[in-house]
């Protein structure tokens, strides 16, 4: 049986350390906070009391944690994954980070990168999309635990790869977000029926998850997350180092950056992203932060 | 049997003229060029030589023309359709034009605007999607003649909330294109696959119509109308004067019409609208344009 | 002596007209307001009840409106200038108006399109900068008038010419503005001393006339017209409008354009345009707006 | 007399350092290309071999580098200034680098980040623009340095805060340029004689430098630098930085910054900044790139 260690296990990683439980793998868990590793023991699990402890008898190590930094001080720090697994020990990172530094872990130990996108509902329901940069070798070897908690999983390219396209889509879905927002509070000024406008929208070229999903939350200004908006403007920094780096143009990706960066400075960074339709009914002197 | 004037049978109109004489309405067609005409004719429809010859004994008036001032001439000149149609006929205009327009034509005769989308394939099937404004009472006589060319007809609110709706629509399909070509360039930039990232990226949250319908043609560079870039950049007009009039901002909005009007400018005007690739790659030094 | 018929008599027309009187010419004024008009009779000036009545002598009228449809009105309506001044009366019109509408006039009668800047202070010193366009001949006539109110008096083209340039004009100085402003809020953040920035910053190539001028004011968030929102809303609309026609791109021109239609959403329609900076301050969560 | 060690002997290093010789200063330079290092030795300076070399016996230590690395390496690295300075040495960055690696560098030894404004010209005439942030008392030492080679030396707050105040110049120059850029192509397309529109802007609140000393080359397609597109490009990463480090919104930076990236990733990065408005003129379809 296939020996998995765990390194966080907050709202995603918890429920995707159950999924690999529940698929038959021997799955060893380390988080900070002790309450979540006994969750992980109830589901089935065991529990590590540091990383070392979690990593040491692992074929594959799995990752989930919040920023660049948090994954470098785990996977190459003193007490890390690098220094404590065995040789040959399989890093799958499923946290959202910086290609370059996927890259630069991936020169060090065998890694794929394989952020997921499909939110905490995805990781309970074991239905994440998840994008995999590395080596086909890896990818083919990594394949079981990777459909175990995701049901679109594809090999995008090399290491980093997995980052990149995680970096588009949170282009895209920050990006679509706000269009869906301005396009609602226009249509609220000019009186019309949102309900009956976010039908016929759906129905055409302007169709998109975000309007099948969230708009009618967003309508109603209800902005329990779903995903953060503080974590939502980590990830455009990101998106923009990276258009940077390669010398992409992203007027539209850079004009949102600003919104969600706006949004988080204005203290809404617990909110969900679909808040950024407050900030077009603020700028619109339709309704106070 | 219902007797409908139709004026305007161009790529969207003929289509649909033909699809209401496969309906069963008694469709009278009129159209600047002669040509087109006569292909209503050989659909089973008649022949009118003027606005005034196609509406004098109509029921219903359809209008399916380029923009406001088409309009205005047609419906409100003085061959047009309010000085020679019956007392109490109903125009249904198909039209993208401005909402103060079709408001003021509202307030000289029983009139629906009934903008579409779905593009020439969607009129050709009878699949359009359709967004109306006006009475109830007219939208419900209309809706015979609605279901004979659209698959979604939804009425939206008062005269010119069909309008306001489609300038929404344009709002985000023009947004959503720019999101997916900043994307895609992004991607091919860093070298990653573009087509297992397009799948990939359709599975989550920024799922959307241009990812499914055009993204592959974008990464393809074909860039055959389609909906072309010079309408896109007419309907950007109507939408930022729709929302300076009610005072909303939408900053991506804004932005995004810059870059049609850009891509318009440079000569692109006859290419369909995911072009907006072109001027991307363009913009990160990837193309000549 | 020259007879100038003077129509606008508000906060830059009466000192205007003023000047016009101490400088000798011979000025009868018309403003809706009669209190107006008897200011303009304390200084010097005759009265009058009527466009038609203040133009019926005149060799030259000059007019200075609020918006396009003023000036339409007055000049070429019923009562309007053009239908009783003598034939061969010069028309200055030194509102900021929309270059097409300053075209239409000067196809109807002589005239030039003369609009000002320099505010309040400029119009009441007669240092008022006045951009120019119409025929060469017209300007080496009005020169004198002009120069009773400007100095800095340039012809910059054909008709229309002055008002594209003061659409130039108006959109580099709202840009300005909001670039100082995010500048600020930007230091403020940093614990910067903005008032040595300010000095240091106007010593190099970042040197110009808002931070000379409004910057201090900017920072004591003191926001007394001066130039008001609402005014800079409308003239940036004239802006895109005239982009828009030529096909000229103009990100930064429309991003700045969204913020100044944000902020007079808001309700600050009434203040100094200097308060972009609270909009900055609003977007960074720093404060209420 | 005050012995000065001086790293970076470029563009803007070579004749600063050449200024301090003139000033009466005891300067020791030190370049990787040793060429640079005989011009300060013909212009009466002494020659070192090495940082260390070069700052053995300083009293002072000035440093003008490209970007924020490089003054790591050579301040911080193990053949560094700190390594091998006297304890107490004084250190006077005048490279522009982000504001937190002054911050570092200054809690390592005494420093003041001390970048400067006013191009090859203002180094050459001694007349630079320079914004120093760091203690009151080592302002006060270095006082007689800054004035050798700038006319507007001032002390904007603690460590870092120079660097912040570059920034905000840079965001504004930036900008400015762009705002010109836009306006001229503007004026070009409409017709309008583009000198005499330069004079009158000039005159009243959209008066700036850049109108003064950069419109008429950029009128003429003149793009020698200057301040090169790359370096203005590098800035404008470091404006995002930090704006993004305090929660600052910058929308028009932010779309700045994408023009000048666009540019760049062009092939255009050393051309004089002024070359925003080939892009303008591109975007607007007005000439190739």
């Amino acid at each position: 049986m296939t020996k998995i260690g765990f390194i966080g296990l907050g709202i995603m990683g918890g429920p995707m350390a159950a999924n690999l439980v529940k698929a038959g793998f021997d799955v060893t868990g380390y988080n900070r906070s002790r309450a979540k590793v006994d969750r992980l023991v109830e589901a089935g699990g065991r529990d590590a009391d540091s990383v070392a402890d979690a990593v040491r008898d692992a074929d594959v190590v799995v990752t989930m944690l919040p920023d660049s930094p948090d994954v470098e001080a785990v996977v190459l720090g003193e007490d890390g994954v690098l220094a404590h697994a065995k040789p040959g020990t399989l890093l799958v990172d499923c946290s959202t980070i910086r290609p370059d530094v996927s890259r630069a872990i991936a020169e060090r130990m065998r890694a794929l990168d394989a952020p997921v996108s499909g939110g905490e509902q995805g990781a309970i329901e074991g239905s994440l999309s998840i994008m995999v940069g590395g080596g086909a070798e890896d990818f083919a070897a990594a394949r079981p635990v990777l459909d175990a908690v995701g049901s679109t999983v594809v090999h995008v390219g090399e290491a980093g790869a997995g980052q990149t396209v995680k970096a588009a889509n949170q282009l895209i879905v920050a990006g679509t977000i706000e269009l869906v927002a301005e396009s609602l509070v226009f249509l609220e000024a000019h009186g019309v029926d949102t309900e009956a406008a976010i039908k016929v929208l759906s129905g055409g070229l302007a169709g998109n998850r975000v309007l099948d999903r969230k708009a009618a939350a967003m309508v109603r200004r209800e902005f329990t997350p779903g995903f953060r908006v503080e974590l939502h403007h980590k990830d455009l920094g990101i998106v923009q180092a990276a258009a940077r780096e390669a010398g992409v143009a992203i007027p539209l990706g850079a004009a949102v950056a600003q919104l969600m960066a706006a949004l988080n400075a204005q203290g809404h960074g617990g909110l969900d992203h679909g808040a950024l339709l407050k900030l077009v009914a603020q700028l619109s002197g339709r309704e106070e932060v």
